[in-house]
């Protein structure tokens, strides 16, 4: 027997058949409808919110505690808790492709010397007396540059030559000849550099004869229904036979939205756009060249490759030139990825002087360490804590999270977009523990105080009346729900103070060892760059109060933005970044902190606030 | 309205249904019957007979003509001249598959370094001090020898890994590693090598770990039905859009039957072959690799590619293991191709002392001239008529061809399988020509001699009555109607002579040009190897008698049998071989006889007998 459900959302209403007894989260996805997901599914999360009118079961206490009795209340339901049992209506407010998404970056000038170039050249028409093959014409004419064994490309050759009376534009890439074209084609010669985050994916559009940016694209990862980390999605790759193939599906589909979104912004035809550079994390990486990517997820950790790949971007399924390259940025291990390399790059950290430390902080923090003569690195994994994910009222960067709090000048906060708060992003929740621990609401050891304390009392009223029981749980209140969009309080619970504690530990001691590791001092460090989208909008000053970062580097912390994306755009423009990228990969080493025994001691230390 | 057609042909009997007025060609090409089409169905070469009973058309002029008033007479009709315009009976005595296909050659010794060789290892598993990804342990072990940037490869690589413990079987090829296996998989490593000739396609299996050959299959070319030479094929592909689709699908599954009949007949699986060589001419190649051949067939002849190419086999639809290659042998102009290169080699012209003389006689005949400091080559159109075509009774080296005849001790005549006449065959009517030469039938023009002629008289009485008239042409009966298979006299017509002269002359005016073109003497040529099925069938003495050979030449002939298949099997059995047919294909100079307005001399002097 279906059921009728009426589905609203961003995008509209919906009328909807579901068959009796269906999980409402699968009804959901399976008919495009987005809803995140940080936990994939398992019930763990509580973020799968949807307000739900009509009969439904009653809730479990499991689905109780995760969404909170107000939410209950006011009709909310977790889509993966419930099964459909009548007529209902579900109305899903999906933040979905209004995330705030850092694609800006501290650029670099880069020698402008572009991954593909192009030389028209009129060839001397073939006669009795030269009769050298279409091949060897054309090789002939590129300078030693050879074409690669590629069957494709050497069907067109016979066309090619004739339809354009033997004048024709050549393509290269490293040394070798990879199209030729028709007529003279050197104006158009575009590329895109990509950055594909865990949660977002930021792309560029790159002119390759002038090296400017002419665009910019940005979307969220759809591979977060399976999760909002890279661990549950490589889960779902194992236990679902199709998994891999559709993992690759979403994220090459991104590459191609962003693709046609240039094509008609731009006013392109996708046959101008004959490179893609891409960079991610490793696990990202193997999801864009569908390679398995099971044995990153468990130790000893080790991917199929790391290697910078430059593979036909056809044979990936990116819909650009068919002659076009998509380039792979190589990777150190299973959790430095292309994406820190790219960072790495764009930094210029690997040549300075000095020595500079690079964080760039997600799900794992990714450290690297150094400078001209060394680099190191380790992963640390943070958990998603910073990105919204296991936190109470914790929401990604999108329209309506809280960004930013003020403790100092009476309470206030500001939200992304100035729209009523729909949760706390990972700024936010930086600048409210460092503000609670300023006021004296939690202590040194994280424990959010209690009327028996001593300094309850010396509590400023306005503080004081912010603290709230909420679900049994002491809890500091944010915004009171009719300032929210959704009537639902916006808290942080003292579960939420633990999990924050948990990640700044595990980012604060990885950086302890490795500097430890590099034997160095912590004051040796001459700057720290925060990269990413966390590292662009927190508080510097928050973060180095709640002990995110070592207090020693206080003075020298500064924000790079996208400083992947920055990497992967001048590993498009310059051949020379691009190798010089390699050269980096190769001489990052890389630290197992699962291997450190040390690393478990500072992080136990860390978890303390000083 | 639809029309009941029975179609009988060796196959056995089918019923078939055909809309009226289709043309009797087309319909049963529609149902795959085989019919022998040299002209392609243009109208021209009186082959596509079949014996029809019911209701037909009267016949045109000019398919009487073709087809001679005695078949007329027994029911026999061109297809291509009929439609269907009632229910028919159609009797197709079709030849296909019964072909005497020359597959032996003279082998040499070569050194046993097969292309694709195999290695087991045991790879060190990762632990978490060895976080090296998959690519770079396999390849750790690979003594230098790298991965090509090959997507679908490095996709196996960490479940094949993980299923083997690690222990794998590592293949190369050149100086890459191509695949990785699970296991130890070295016993097994197969290779087929095969010549694509425009008639015969013939196949050979090697075991490449012993380098012996292991079985042997042919088959005919099924492009055939497109006509018998290339540049009816050609034409097709320039007339119908999915010409070239379609010359490349026939063609590729015959490399494809080749490999399932000796998966079958040794008891393999295709993924125990790796590697497939492949030669043939130099449209043939173009067909093998869907290149447009176009430009072959018209001044200035320039291929699309004349270079060794090696590709993965399922780039090319060969269906072998996945990560076999297919290595074209390499070309040297539009018309000396690969299987001429190929012969060249298994000849070791190009490593003898003194000056050898390579003659690969079909529809073109190649010829190679030269030895250890150089080597000249020359390709001339003889047209088909060695192969039968253009011959009033031609027909190819099948069962029931004549192929020998003796004037000596009294006429008389073999066929192929001692079965009952159907036809004469290219060495066939070579002996015939010698023959009618030395009794007097024809005179040194060629004219075949009349009544008025002093001669007459003096031919023997058993000869003299051979001489008849057949559809107002003179003609000299090899047959009677009553000794054959189908009702209809063989015989050699004026016309026949003249075709013959034609083709011999352009032989040997070649070899003449070219000997000149070296600076050297008929008389300096030490040794000459006659390649290819003709051949290998033809009566040197026969040859040298109608001038198809200088007299020159005469006690220095050797036929050599199929040289291009024994030189593929050179390339695959021995990787310094293919070197030395890259090699080879650089040393030989070729000259464009069209560019030389003595081959036009030379031509017309040749066209006498002396």
């Amino acid at each position: 027997m279906d059921y009728n459900v009426k589905v609203h959302d961003k995008s509209g209403t919906r009328s909807l058949k579901a068959g009796a007894g269906i999980n409402l989260l699968d009804f959901l996805r399976m008919n495009s409808v987005d809803v995140d997901t940080p936990c994939s599914g398992k019930g763990t999360c509580g973020k799968c919110k949807v307000r739900v009118q009509g009969l439904m079961e009653e809730a479990s206490e499991k689905e109780m505690k995760l969404l909170g009795k107000n939410a209950l209340e006011n009709g909310y339901r977790l889509a993966c808790y419930n099964k459909i049992t009548s007529d209902i209506e579900v109305y899903v407010d999906s933040d979905a492709g209004e995330a705030k998404i850092a694609t800006g970056a501290k650029e670099r000038e880069v020698e402008h010397c572009p991954i593909i170039s192009k030389r028209f050249v009129k060839l001397k028409a073939p006669d009795i007396e030269d009769q050298a093959s279409d091949i060897e014409r054309v090789t002939a004419c590129s300078g030693g540059f050879d074409m690669p064994e590629d069957i494709a490309l050497i069907r067109t050759l016979p066309h090619v030559l004739r339809n354009s009376d033997f004048a024709v534009t050549c393509g290269y890439m490293d040394d070798k000849l990879i199209f030729v074209e028709p007529g003279d084609t050197t104006q158009k010669l575009y590329g895109i550099a990509v950055d594909i985050g865990t949660t977002t994916v930021a792309a560029y559009l790159l002119d390759l004869n002038t090296g400017k940016k002419r665009d910019v694209y940005s979307l969220l990862n759809p591979q977060r229904k399976y999760g909002a980390d890279v661990l549950s999605r490589i889960d779902y790759t194992v236990s679902c036979p199709t998994g891999l193939d559709e993992m690759n599906e979403l994220i090459i589909s991104c590459v191609n939205e962003a693709a046609s979104v240039f094509c008609s912004r731009g006013n392109l035809a996708r046959e101008d756009i004959y490179a893609v550079v891409l960079v991610g994390n490793t696990t990202m990486m193997h999801f864009l060249m569908k390679i398995p990517a099971n044995n990153i997820a468990a130790a000893p950790f080790i991917p199929g490759t790391t290697r910078m790949h430059k593979f036909r971007a056809r044979d990936m399924g990116i819909e650009i030139n068919p002659f076009g390259y998509a380039v792979m940025f190589p990777c150190v291990s299973a959790y430095i990825g292309a994406d820190t390399v790219a960072a790495v790059l764009s930094s210029g950290m690997y040549e300075n002087d000095g020595i500079s430390l690079l964080i760039d902080i997600g799900t794992n923090g990714e450290i690297v360490l150094g400078g001209r003569d060394w680099l190191y690195s380790c992963s640390t994994a943070a958990g998603p804590a910073f990105e919204g994910a296991n936190i109470r009222n914790g929401v990604g960067g999108v329209k309506g999270a809280i960004d930013k709090l003020d403790f100092a000048g009476g309470f206030s906060y500001t939200t992304i977009g100035d729209s009523k708060a729909i949760g706390i992003c990972g700024s936010g929740i930086v600048d409210a523990i460092a503000g609670m621990l300023s006021v004296g609401v939690i202590d040194e050891t994280g424990r959010i105080v209690d009327e028996d304390d001593e300094i309850y009392s010396q509590l400023h009223e306005s503080i004081r009346e912010r603290l709230v029981d909420i679900d049994g749980m002491k809890a500091f209140l944010i915004a009171k729900a009719e300032e929210c969009a959704s009537p639902i309080d916006i808290a942080i619970t003292q579960k939420d103070v633990r999990e924050l504690q948990n990640a700044k530990a595990a980012i604060a001691a990885g950086i302890k060892v490795l500097v430890k590791e590099a034997g160095i001092k912590m004051e040796d460090v001459d700057r720290v760059y925060l990269a990413g989208g966390f590292g662009s909008y927190i508080n510097i000053a928050s973060a180095l109060k709640i002990g995110l970062l070592p207090a020693e580097l206080e003075g020298r912390v500064e924000s790079i933005g996208n400083a992947a994306g920055a990497g992967a755009i001048e590993g498009i423009v310059s051949s020379v970044m691009l190798a010089k990228a390699d050269e980096i990969r190769s001489r990052i080493k890389y630290i197992e902190l699962s291997a450190k025994p040390e690393f478990v001691d500072e992080y136990v230390e860390c978890m303390m606030f000083e």
